[in-house]
């Protein structure tokens, strides 16, 4: 018990008491199914990212092993991810060339994204993350699939592009499709060609042919690893790589070293920037692969923890020789099938990518980077997804030029330009449509106490009783625009006496908005008109008893709108009169 | 009639086809007392701006005429004002050394600024100046004022004083001091005690004596032009200016010449923000001195048409000698109060100070500046008004801390830092605030078909019902903070089989808030929960119906929360079956 208060900040003290035998023997099953799925995977990302193969690796142990500890999601895997790799790779690419600098500069980015995350997380900050909007996040996403599989194609064809943006990808190809290596083409082709066949065909075929359904599941997992075997076989046997084939080449025989992240500060100004979209996109996507895993178990995730554990976990690639990781979804989906149940299945995942990484390593000299390629484009392709503009386009506008821009802008300017203006804009069309709120004119429902607007439905008015409903919360934004109507609606029609504003759905009224409200009633006052207030909420009012307004209100706040008609429309009155 | 829709852009037309004699004669009344007021002002608020004196006099003749003929309010009186002025002098005080080629600057200044307000005015963008809250400008011009006031003091003390912030010019100042000219102050000190007598003291002794009201108003706004002369007077027949005192000097005798501002690439490029800054301030100035005498003639002002009313004024002020002018509360109040009609008003004062600036010039050559400088601070102390502070903090924190925070970095930063960061504040305040939103656990009160805060009131509430009221639009930023809420109150409650929300004040669900929604959905029917929803709003149902929610909920949607407690509280169904 007294470990509790402990407990909130390390999870592992939670569930590490009650671990037991069963556990044990389904995390380590996982464990070896994510180990045989993440060696491939991880050079692929280090090569994605303009880094060292073992890098990826590197990354996918220590990491791992910290989130274990602080984490408070079971199911989440945490390493490279193909969007973090490509984020990382730009942000790289502006400090230095591909190679040793550009490792130094993802080490002191994953260890800048490190404190950011664990900063946003003691300061209980995870909020942040929701300005990134679905659509934004989709859009990116889908830009950023599109963007990292045609950064692979130079290496299906053996030829070498630049750039982080799609003209400048598309224009390097082009200028270098005299070079292409037909022997690498041969390669790269089948290898994808082999893999979407694995991803598409394999299942069903298997599963006709009495495959249990567990094992098809295990062997289709396992086609990035055929597909290494077998390239890597075929370069090795026919000397391939005296024929201009890129391989992997040699990869440290080492545990994770240690690594110090360089802190010049002028390496760490140009990389704050990149650093803190890193660590928010990735934080957004830890957290929605570990919100649906979670719910599925009734278990709780709590996001100022993920925070912290994640940060933890960007630390330990810095300290190890990794660079920037998050909660990937892939090896996610594949550790809770293969029926992880606590975090200890990732520790166990790290020690099986440590022997690899010890052990494997020279197997893998003569790898051909056109395969790794391959592995990347049939991974990031499910990513591509553009039926969220279709969505969109039908639901709302402003969501469909959210999704729109940021496409766009992620495929042309790159991925930083393109989900800042991304979050930029939803925030500035959001605020926009908060200036124009909607404000109805409203009349009795015949035979009811209902009020509705005047434009929708057949209801009874009053000349001299002005009754307007307002829809949207008052705050500097849109008080001039609730001005401006009133006085354009009351102007000219000496006929009215009364205007009752209906507040049902404010939920707040900011200090402008008084001020606002207060200008209406003293130029009503100007011109012989009572302002009323109908339907005010509980803690508005409260605010307003603070304020002079309801002192100087020239007419009264009535609890419903239809006191206020009985009150004061001439119609009704004669009605009682009767 | 042929002329209505050009009426619309070009408002003379419309007022022009009825004026009349009795309109004539309280025009010109008008105008005499209002030019006789704005020589020294326009002089003074030239020396703010740290132009020579004729540029105040050039901005107060074309820029009246020019909104006399597209402004739209009848009262409103254009020219430089103090706010204005000092942003004039912060901008040129960037680029220039204040003289002749900070004047060329405030040309290209005006210009700019002309542009914006007629593109705005065009567009109908008027809306943006809905983003400087009531807290962020009266903060500002508070800071303002206190800036004016104390970059004057060095004028009365005869100290040369530089800077643009608070600490710079009483740092200025205090270096200053040893220097000081004491006949200077004997004249500065003089003149301001007595304008500040005239302003508190003068109209209740006239009255007291017999004087009438009109007269009485009269001397007192005569105050300034009195201690012109007196002042003038003293330098010329003591041979003051031989002492060390300064004075205006040559003021060349001429109407408003013809001026082109330079367009250097790199001029327009460095005061494109300033010239912004500026159209905002200056057009919210002047909307709602507009507004406020339109409302007591039961008139309207189009906001849009005033910004081209405004634009035009600048323009005007570009190609005369000008710099940047907005409509001015303190003339705007005389011209109303001196009884002028319509906005030929205006363009007779335009026609006193030209012939003043042709025939009056050479009697203020021995007008000594610490004159000009007591009728600035003289005038400005009344912007300056800490009240803000104490009424914010009693209303809304969130709007306290946007007062202070634009008064202390106006002070310490300058009014462009300054009003930036207020705008930036508030509105990210704002959004902060959208993103908790209140939202409460709600039961029904015995013997009524309501449903209140179960934190609130004694209410009925039912195990297996989870009724939650969303009190808040629900979009990017605050839909996640919804589904934590739901899920935070769900798990570990396998009581709860049913979840109703309630969106009696919710006025949009965008594209994140659906997908949120639906996550809800899904989470809770993998754990046996059904979702409804109920009251929710017809325009977002008509939306909500557009997507696939409303197939996929599991529960249903009811038109009120009575109806959904009817059919799934057990406590109901159980009550019903006694």
């Amino acid at each position: 018990m007294t470990l509790r208060p402990l407990a909130r900040y390390i999870p592992v003290l939670d569930w590490g008491r009650s671990y037991n035998g069963n556990a044990l023997s389904n995390d380590l099953i996982a464990a070896v199914i994510v180990t045989i799925m993440l060696v491939p995977q991880s050079l692929a990302y280090a090569l994605l990212a303009g880094l060292p193969p073992e890098a990826g690796i590197y990354a996918s142990i220590v990491p791992i092993i910290l989130y274990a500890i602080f984490g408070t999601s079971r199911a989440l895997a945490v390493g490279p991810v193909a969007v973090v790799s490509l984020m990382t790779a730009a942000a790289i690419g502006n400090v230095a060339e591909a190679g040793t600098m550009g490792y130094a500069a993802a080490l002191t980015l994953a260890f800048l994204s490190g404190a950011m995350l664990l900063a946003m997380g003691v300061l209980r900050l995870g909020f942040i993350a929701n300005f990134l909007s679905h659509p934004v996040i989709a859009g990116f996403i889908t830009a950023s699939g599109i963007l990292i599989a045609s950064s692979q194609i130079g290496h299906i064809l053996g030829v070498k592009t630049s750039g982080h943006t799609l003209p400048e990808i598309l224009w390097s190809l082009w200028e270098g499709l005299g070079s292409t290596n037909w022997i690498t083409v041969i390669i790269g082709v089948s290898a994808t060609a082999f893999l979407f066949w694995v991803r598409k065909g394999l299942k069903p075929l298997l599963r006709k042919n009495g495959v249990g359904p567990r094992l098809a599941d295990v062997l289709t997992k396992a086609g990035p690893v055929a597909a290494v075997i077998v390239t890597t076989l075929a370069v090795w046997a026919f000397d391939l790589a005296d024929k201009g084939i890129k391989i992997v080449g040699d990869v440290p025989q080492s545990l994770p070293p240690l690594t110090i992240p360089d802190f010049s500060p002028s390496l760490v100004m140009q990389l704050v920037v990149p650093a803190l979209l890193i660590s928010v996109i990735g934080f957004v996507e830890s957290i929605s692969v570990a919100q649906t895993f979670a719910a599925k178990k009734r278990q709780r995730i709590d996001p100022d923890q993920e925070l912290i554990g994640l940060g933890a976990a960007n630390l330990g690639a810095a300290f190890t020789g990794g660079y920037p990781v998050t909660g990937g979804f892939a090896r996610s989906v594949v550790n809770f099938d293969a029926g992880a149940e606590t975090p200890a299945a990732g520790a166990f995942t790290a020690i099986g990518l440590a022997i690899a990484a010890v052990a494997l390593t020279p197997l893998v000299f003569f790898l051909p980077k056109a395969t790794l390629a391959a592995t990347i484009i049939v991974a990031v392709l499910s990513l591509v997804d553009f039926s969220i503009l279709k969505r969109s386009w039908v639901y709302s506008k402003d969501d469909f030029i959210a999704v729109a821009a940021t496409i766009l802008l992620t495929l042309t300017l790159g991925v930083e330009t393109g989900v800042s203006a991304g979050v930029l804009l939803s925030l500035v069309l959001h605020i926009y449509k908060t200036t124009r709120p909607h404000i109805a004119e409203v009349g009795l429902v015949e035979g009811s106490e209902h009020f509705r607007n005047i434009l929708r439905h057949p209801v009874k008015t009053d000349p001299a009783l002005l009754s307007v409903r307002v829809d949207q919360s008052l705050y500097f934004a849109n008080a001039r625009f609730l001005e401006d109507l009133i006085y354009k609606r009351v102007m000219g029609h000496s006929e009215i006496k009364d205007v009752v504003l209906m507040f049902p759905a404010v939920n707040e009224v900011d200090l402008s908005a008084l001020e606002s409200l207060e200008a209406i009633n003293t130029r009503l006052k100007d011109v012989g008109i009572r302002l009323h207030l109908s339907e005010v909420k509980g803690p508005v009012m409260d605010r307003l008893k603070r304020s002079h307004l309801l002192e100087e209100l020239t007419g009264e706040v009535f609890l419903s709108q239809y006191d206020a008609w009985r009150k004061l429309a001439p119609v009704a009155k004669e009605k009682a009169a009767e």
